[in-house]
């Protein structure tokens, strides 16, 4: 069936997304949340810092260039690596804390708009994608949060392929390859 | 690097999970947790449903099958379609309460058990994967809460597929096939 675009939707998803991370990582072992799936992949921290860039520097800003700008400018391009600034020398805990802190401030921030149907099909010009609805870039903001809680998923599993032992078969996430495409 | 097997790395995540999906999935429009991938597909709800009935007929009974018995006996074949008789007319709230609470009961049989090093190493008899070790089934306890939270996040990630539009391709989540091998 295919869903029409319903912001109270979005909200739903993003409101709860910084607690159910806190409820799952905060005081676990650092054997899950530390390690990589190998190279320069990403641990699960790596995840929520990048998780607290988007706040910062993607989803609101684009929100609001849409609203101002229309497709007159391109979105400035989102760099995924800077979200090494926002992690660097925290903890997972401070991770935790700065992305539920940064989270309330966008949803306030996005409430305080009042957006209206029509706002939605408002468009602004991503410099990959062309050109984007409004609608388009919030349930994207909602997706985001689930694309890297699959992430988070498959990078804690990773760190127990070997003990599982012939139950790896049985896992799908196991049989997982990291699958997105940079953005 | 190749992870030893340690108890409290499986009962950090284990003692976890229930709080995590209370966090992520209570009071969610419904949009996101009764909808399913297509088909015969299961949706949030069912998974939750999987999930309790893993800790009723699954993971504690195959602990003390593995002690008791050892490789004597075959494991009962663990059936992923029964889960329907623990999720039948329940609301995800109900679901995620039932989980909770025996997830908590699992944990408490578990510690009741003090297993030693030694326990880790006995062994049982899977019906499809033959000789397993108890460290094998007690770290696939904690992947197969992954292997879900995994799943959890395609199936939502999934009901936006089409609102998303052109950032579907910037998606992990959205190109990630369901790739378990049926348990």
């Amino acid at each position: 069936m295919r869903m029409g675009y319903e912001l109270e939707n979005t909200i739903g998803l993003l409101e709860r997304t910084p607690a159910a991370l806190d409820a799952l990582l905060r005081g676990l072992p650092e054997v899950w949340t530390e390690r990589n799936e190998g190279g320069n992949t990403w641990s699960v921290s790596t995840v929520i810092a990048h998780l607290i860039h988007g706040e910062h520097e993607n989803w609101m800003p684009r929100t609001r260039r849409i609203l101002q700008l229309g497709e007159t400018q391109l979105f400035e391009p989102f760099d995924r690596e800077a979200r090494v600034r926002y992690g660097k020398g925290k903890t997972l805990t401070q991770l935790l804390d700065a992305f539920a802190k940064a989270r309330a401030k966008s949803l306030g921030e996005l409430h305080g708009l009042k957006l209206t149907p029509q706002d939605f099909e408002r468009r602004g010009r991503h410099p990959a994608l062309g050109s984007v609805s409004l609608s388009e870039l919030l349930a994207t903001w909602a997706a985001h949060d689930l694309t890297h809680l699959h992430q988070i998923s498959r990078i804690m599993a990773h760190q127990v392929r070997e003990v599982v032992g012939p139950w790896a078969r049985f896992l799908g996430v196991m049989q997982c390859a990291g699958h997105s495409e940079a953005a």
